[in-house]
């Protein structure tokens, strides 16, 4: 589907803080996306499929998971607005994906391919810092997860979540959320239980 | 201490694979860095403190581990020769640090500053491709460590990691391989009895 410019709001203001382009170069970025609109519950990329495209969630969630081997399925990571999206390790090495992508909601993105965005980077050099802060940013909030297991509880990290993504919590099943955090759904409920009788959320 | 030429030699085959630099930009990009040697079990960075600096490794391992609230000391990652090391959270956002690095060995370091690096950015902006490489590299093996945890066992994480890293078996100790792994030295040392016997590994 073409994009048209009232697509382009968010991800140009993302853009726009990280490079200064001329007309031009904004126009031959624009020319790299594709709007994509896909329903709920669409399985974007499965396990073992290759990544080709990025994305960049204009309205919507979209959820990366793993399935374990005994069938188990973990949530590691919920993609909203202003994010760009993707099975990024499969995307970067072009690498069957260990991780499967699916919307939670009616969602509207800009997808690029990988091709595309390699003669993005020969064309405009300067779209390197762009994905250097973007990959930056997603080495961060990866670390912070990662950091977040080793250092605190479970009740911590729930704490954390709502406290960061009070508009998941009414937008994403709670299982999700439970394997997110690392824990079980019936765990999840009885610190959410606690911590609504203790007041400290409401 | 100013770096000789025979320093230079491994970060100049990474550069080189990402970036093409012409003569007088190479040299601005050595002069950005210091050469420091520091002795074994030298902490670099306590928790706390703001990474002000990133590393490449030349000779030596650096360790960067956590000190959870219990006291415990878990490991985060062994950066060995030809890798840029930090904490590299805290270095991109110039925020206080979550984890420590220490060195294991006496171990060669080539040191560049956030200021320098920030100053390298303007000077030649290509720069930025190496640091988009050297990010997206930090976030898959992030992300591989991440998945291990998700979808292996202790001993498929120890056996991978014989696998990759023979030689850390031999200059790291073990209580640290352990918590890197996600297990107590003991369980560790189980597993290792179980796979010698069984012949897995020798």
């Amino acid at each position: 589907m073409v994009a048209g410019n009232s697509h382009f709001g968010n991800i140009k203001d993302l853009v726009m803080r990280c490079v200064i382009l001329n007309i031009s170069e904004w126009e031959a970025f624009k020319e790299s996306f594709t709007l994509i609109k896909v329903p709920a519950k669409k399985i974007l990329l499965k396990k073992g499929q290759v990544a080709h495209h990025l994305y960049f969630v204009n309205h919507g969630i979209l959820r990366l998971y793993y399935i374990n081997s005994r069938g188990e399925d973990i949530t590691a990571f919920f993609f909203k607005e202003k994010l760009f999206a993707g099975s990024y390790e499969s995307f970067i090495l072009q690498k069957p994906s260990l991780q499967q992508i699916e919307a939670l909601e009616d969602t509207e993105l800009l997808s690029i391919s990988f091709d595309k965005l390699q003669e993005l980077y020969k064309e405009i050099p300067k779209i390197n810092i762009l994905t250097r802060v973007i990959t930056e940013q997603r080495f961060i909030t990866g670390q912070e997860i990662f950091s977040s297991f080793i250092l605190k509880t479970a009740e911590e990290r729930y704490v954390l979540f709502s406290e960061k993504h009070p508009d998941l919590l009414l937008r994403v099943p709670l299982q999700y959320v439970a394997s997110f955090l690392g824990m079980t759904a019936v765990s999840l409920s009885r610190i959410r239980r606690r911590l609504i009788k203790s007041s400290l959320i409401s």
